[in-house]
């Protein structure tokens, strides 16, 4: 089955497209990629995108959610830029590719703390 | 690689497990499955969920975009309940699943006035 909506004019992307964009910080560096995303369903707001990180074939990738508000699409670029650099990355709330995870309100506040600290130089 | 985030507690959900979620009328007969979300890029909101509607193996399939605010999640029956009828779905607008398909604020438009308009008992 093709993937049926292969573009979009104005402000409305695919949730299957925002699936596999990549992500870059500021100064042009790759991230990682974009594997999902975390939807409230009460609000129909979009909390959180879970960035895939490092790895190779699945091994010793890991899942980084990131908030969606600090994501900023640059049509250049044709992907996301977050202001991080790989080290506060590293260091930031993440869990491993191939294990079953049970995303818990404690987890979200987790992540919403440690991406609400002012980002220093490391 | 597994599906990593196999359930949430809270509000949140995933956008892949939306995708694949059964949509039943109130009276309970199955209507279709969610293929996509369409979201705002700017919000942050999910607008549209691209509904699956019909056909067998790919062939006759449709997409059917719902306002998102349709939508209620139904934790009983493990799948969203929106108040329509079949019929109502057979004028509703739609795309072949096997064509590519550009999206348009126009045709959000279209959605957004088809859903507006009162719901006859036809």
């Amino acid at each position: 089955m093709p993937d049926t909506i292969s573009m979009t004019t104005g402000t409305l992307i695919s949730a299957g497209k925002v699936n596999g964009t990549s992500v870059f910080n500021p100064v042009g560096e790759k991230l990682g990629t974009i594997h999902d995303t975390m939807i409230d369903k009460n609000s129909g707001h979009v909390v959180y995108a879970v960035m895939s990180f490092g790895g190779f074939l699945g091994m010793g990738e890991k899942f980084h959610p990131l908030p969606w508000a600090k994501l900023k699409y640059d049509d250049q670029k044709g992907g996301f830029v977050v202001n991080l650099d790989k080290k506060q990355l590293e260091h930031a709330p993440s869990y491993d590719s191939n294990v079953d995870f049970t995303w818990t309100p404690a987890y979200g506040q987790k992540v919403d703390t440690y991406y609400s600290m002012p980002l220093k130089v490391m």
